[in-house]
């Protein structure tokens, strides 16, 4: 049996602001490079250039063109679509924009957000190794990540009975639960985390997007074939997307279609939406910091401190979290990375 | 009784970097807006801008003339005198030079740090009216700061008899002494901190300079007899002078000579010898933060937060101290800021 053609497909829509000040509108988390030399875009493109992938495609806001094309260039990546989105949809149009632009036919999409991190390629790989087959034959198929912990911001997924070596029917969807359930699901084994990976055909995703979506379908059908074309770069119309309802991939389709499945993997996943969860994967010295960019610290303890600019200078502190970036120095207590949005908050008011 | 004419000497020698990364060589202690609008040097200036003072003759580093310059005209402050070190020689040779620049004759000087702390300008000037018969006498006078901690970096000294209201000879001075001794000093009540402030006529000051450091006086007079002038600039002679001995009046004078007396005083008296002094007294919110500068702290408590550039963004810390300098910012705990000379050891290795 030859293995099917696999066209990655990387969302690099986010720009979101839980990693500010690093993490900015203008250079949101997927440019940085925030575990390795590497940015986390350039990460997730490097983990499919390999045999049996096509060049990705990357849907991505189009202010971030330029960069997009430069940190790929960088990796000798090339991507084979390159589509501007002219306003924000969610994932659900976003990916329908990416299956058509791979022909909307039955190659499978390997859809993945562009800024999460994955520690074991090779669980990954094997993960989507198992999928492959039911994929072909028509299911919609997403990956279930190991929890290790009541996390309430994340989807979770209660995995049903076997399908095949290693991949299980959905049971059921649980949207961002309260703690108590969290806690239950985390302690039954039978639940695990939506990672927002998936891989399903091109032809079956738009489908299924048709059936239960007509007007998202229908617009972001219209979007691209209005599309105006600049080497890899798309641009789809712009009326047409923006008639197109907002709705993530998960309420759209996945909750609702009929053949979806989950493969469970244990792969060193962390979507990074933290301060807290970058010290957390990072590599750290005896006394437990993570430092980067112009630091000296003396008599530190458990402190994740990073400039890319101004010089950061520290002794006696310990559980500190201390990032800088051009003009803005962020301060707060390991543990409470989350209320970065406080101060955003408070910054627009 | 007329008053005698009081000539303010004010030492701008220090160039220290307790309060780094605001304090610089370049840009030191007394040169910076710590606790009002106004310089530390401006401060001092104004505390001696009534009637029956002289314009102030100010000894400083040469690099800080223009600024000493403009500070002192932002006030509407016009030195008599402002000489000009061309090396340091701590403030037995420094005192020497204004006494005379003064004229050397029986003029009292009042000489004063540039960069303390007086919160109570009336007692402090009290205190000057209570020493001035003693000093038209010929007594060399320092004012006794009254103690409130043991503290092990300052000179104490023993307050002996009394020579007349408020005044008492000097029995002993105690330099820098052990926790215990300071203990003992503290709890005995006889004892005060050496606050760096003296009152004497000048052709007094350098007689007791010529019989107890006969070098430094023939140095000094040497200095002072081939300076450049230039309007109210005066440059000593740099060969003559740093042909002088480098010691501090106390050692030099008021530790030896025989009519030494001490004004104790409870005036509000701060060196600001580190952060934590600045914290401690400055003004704070009903949660202990002293912040100034681009400063957002949502619940933040007992912080001292300053910053004159980049913006300094803080959740939840407490008894934390940030400062924040051109490209350079500190981070430390509260009670711990003395260590900021750690960092500047490590920065120089």
């Amino acid at each position: 049996m030859t293995s099917p053609i696999i066209v990655p497909v990387i969302l690099s829509g986010g720009s979101g602001t839980r990693l500010w000040p690093m993490s900015t509108p203008a250079k949101p988390k997927q440019m940085l490079a925030l575990t390795a030399d590497a940015t986390m875009l350039q990460l997730t493109a490097t983990r499919t250039m390999r045999e049996a992938f096509e060049a990705p495609i990357v849907v991505a806001n189009a202010r971030h063109a330029d960069m997009i094309e430069a940190q790929l260039d960088a990796i000798g990546a090339s991507p084979q679509a390159l589509i501007l989105e002219p306003a924000g949809r969610n994932t659900a149009p976003a990916i329908a924009l990416a299956a058509l632009a791979a022909g909307a036919g039955d190659k499978a999409l390997l859809v993945m957000p562009s800024d999460h991190v994955i520690e074991d390629v090779d669980a990954f790989h094997a993960a989507v190794a198992l999928a492959l087959p039911l994929v072909e034959q028509g299911w919609l198929v997403t990956f279930g990540i190991a929890p290790d912990a009541p996390e309430t911001g994340y989807g979770w997924i209660h995995v049903g009975a076997a399908l095949a070596d290693g991949v299980h029917q959905v049971a059921q969807f649980v949207e961002k639960p309260p703690l108590d359930r969290a806690e239950a699901m985390l302690a039954s084994g039978d639940y695990a985390w939506n990672g927002g990976i998936f891989l399903f055909r091109a032809d079956c995703y738009l489908e299924a997007l048709g059936t239960y979506e007509p007007a998202m379908g229908a617009a972001c059908g219209a979007a691209m074939a209005a599309a105006l074309r600049d080497g890899a770069r798309i641009l789809p119309d712009a009326a047409a997307f923006e008639a197109s309802p907002s709705e993530s991939i998960d309420y759209a389709v996945m909750e609702r279609a009929a053949r979806v499945a989950v493969v469970p993997v244990a792969m060193g996943w962390n979507d990074l939406g933290s301060w807290d969860a970058l010290h957390a994967i990072s590599d750290r010295d005896l006394a437990g910091n993570a430092h980067s960019g112009e630091v000296l610290a003396i008599d530190t303890q458990h402190c994740l401190v990073r400039t890319d600019g101004v010089r950061l200078r520290l002794v006696g502190v310990k559980d500190l979290i201390v990032v800088a970036s051009g003009d803005d120095v962020l301060i707060l207590p390991r543990g409470r990375s989350q209320e970065v949005k406080k101060l955003i908050e408070a910054m627009k008011a």
